[in-house]
């Protein structure tokens, strides 16, 4: 099962996609009891009170359907509550690479490395990355595994993490090395406009096997710079969600980026930064492709 | 005029203070044509559109008060759409005393060092703080002027930025210095659920000249710890807005923490850190007091 919001008769809608892919369900068409402004966290929220397997044949059996060439399919949720909650160098191939950054210790971190990215205006499948060139000299990609709280937890153990999922998709962790690193901590060259593209759709969990050990991929005008596969992650989900819930409350729709493998642009020598009209293809096995244009 | 948003008869609401600062005059009394759930961004936002001074008038003129004691004080931006963004070391003197603390560089910073934290679940006035014991060694106060950003504005110069806040408000951005270290970067430490106490009202702006010069100051069970001077920031109030809303847009109601002076806990020698129990007052000229027990 596949989540998106989508725009459509200047409305945002929330809906599923058909198995081929091809066309959506309206999630009010399935769901009739919500309301007409039902979005993305909202929709999380009802998973949690509803028979899942009941919804998947009300979706696989409806016939009212909009063909996903004739909307805009928006971030899958382009309000999150809070800022996106991210990893640093949490692929041992990724910390290699990065030596050559200033101010970037390469050590493999003995506990998780935390910062935040900034989300809101929010940033989807198609939109434009802003490459803020009068300030931003080094603009750079990363492709990571975004991981969807599905309800209120805290304190969760190793074991009761996986229960916190709702579904994964995909994230281009836009950053402006040169600003990341000036300025001692990494928020603000990772929280220019448009530096969060997420999308284009929420993989629901019982799409993915757990732990994900899926092929992550980005491609810069279709040559490709990062091959991963998400199995490799130094501090894995279970660890992840554990360790942030310790002491921080996590909601429906929180949103977690799990890090990048190698093959970022800073990581070439010379470095292949970004430039106006590259186009980035950031693709995850089993969920699909986030393409992104740099303005 | 002073605002905040309250909890009275199971309802939040928004309101002013009147001049004796024993009561409250509602939002719904004096701007008789908003939505019953008007919230403290929709207020900001109205003051984009309405006569400021007919509205002071108005407050001065209403008779239907509630009186302060009969409420609960929330802070006053419970919602906020985005984390906080702070300012790390924008005081010399803290700058000096944090040469203890490991993997803290105490060089003054070339440029402003940003970093979030999460206000979400929010605190306010006389709310308990965590002290997350079982994972949190030592915990740490910093009194802070807050920005409530008025307007969205993005790309402003240092003449423009005055005009873009909406007024000011007190933070104590409560650390786990030993979080905040051991993880690379700070926003974990700074994070947990409770450690962003908001309020307990927002001064207007025309309330405070500008620049801020106002005495600023923190006390533990009465001790005074913190006592400086906000005309003292490294990087002042105009180059912060303009610097962060260089390539971010800034919303009303967004909220900026422009760092502490010296006199945290960790700058003592043995360090003073809480424990629970400790009261902790953070206190602003020409604001307030705002309280916080530890839990």
């Amino acid at each position: 099962m596949f989540l998106l919001t989508y725009y459509y008769d200047n409305t945002e809608y929330v809906g599923f996609l058909n198995e081929k892919r091809t066309g959506i369900i309206p999630a009010l068409n399935v769901l009739p009891t919500v309301a007409e402004t039902l979005d993305m966290v909202g929709l999380i929220e009802i998973f949690n009170n509803i028979d899942v397997e009941e919804l998947k044949k009300a979706i696989k059996s409806c016939k009212e359907e909009i063909k996903l060439s004739e909307v805009k399919v928006l971030s899958p949720i382009p309000y999150p509550k809070r800022n996106v909650i991210c990893l640093g160098k949490n692929y041992l191939d990724h910390i290699n690479e990065v030596k050559s950054l200033k101010n970037v210790n390469s050590d493999i971190p003995q506990k998780p490395i935390y910062f935040s990215k900034i989300a809101y205006p929010a940033v989807g499948h198609g939109d434009v990355v802003d490459s803020h060139s009068h300030i931003v000299k080094q603009l750079d990609y990363e492709v990571e595994l975004a991981v969807i709280i599905g309800k209120e937890c805290k304190n969760v153990s190793l074991e009761e993490a996986e229960d916190c999922i709702f579904g994964y998709t995909i994230a281009n962790d836009i950053s402006a090395r040169d600003i990341q690193t000036s300025h001692g901590q990494w928020h603000k060259g990772k929280s220019f406009d448009t530096f969060c593209p997420i999308g284009p759709y929420i993989a629901y969990k019982s799409n993915i096997s757990f732990p994900p050990k899926l092929k992550i991929q980005s491609y810069v005008n279709d040559e490709l710079r990062q091959n991963g596969n998400t199995c490799d992650l130094i501090f894995d989900i279970p660890c992840i969600i554990s360790d942030i819930a310790s002491g921080i409350t996590l909601y429906p729709g929180d949103i977690i980026l799990t890090g990048t493998p190698a093959g970022v642009g800073a990581g070439f020598n010379p470095p292949k930064y970004l430039k106006s009209g590259d186009r980035v293809d950031c693709v995850i096995e089993g969920i699909g492709t986030l393409s992104n244009t740099i303005k």
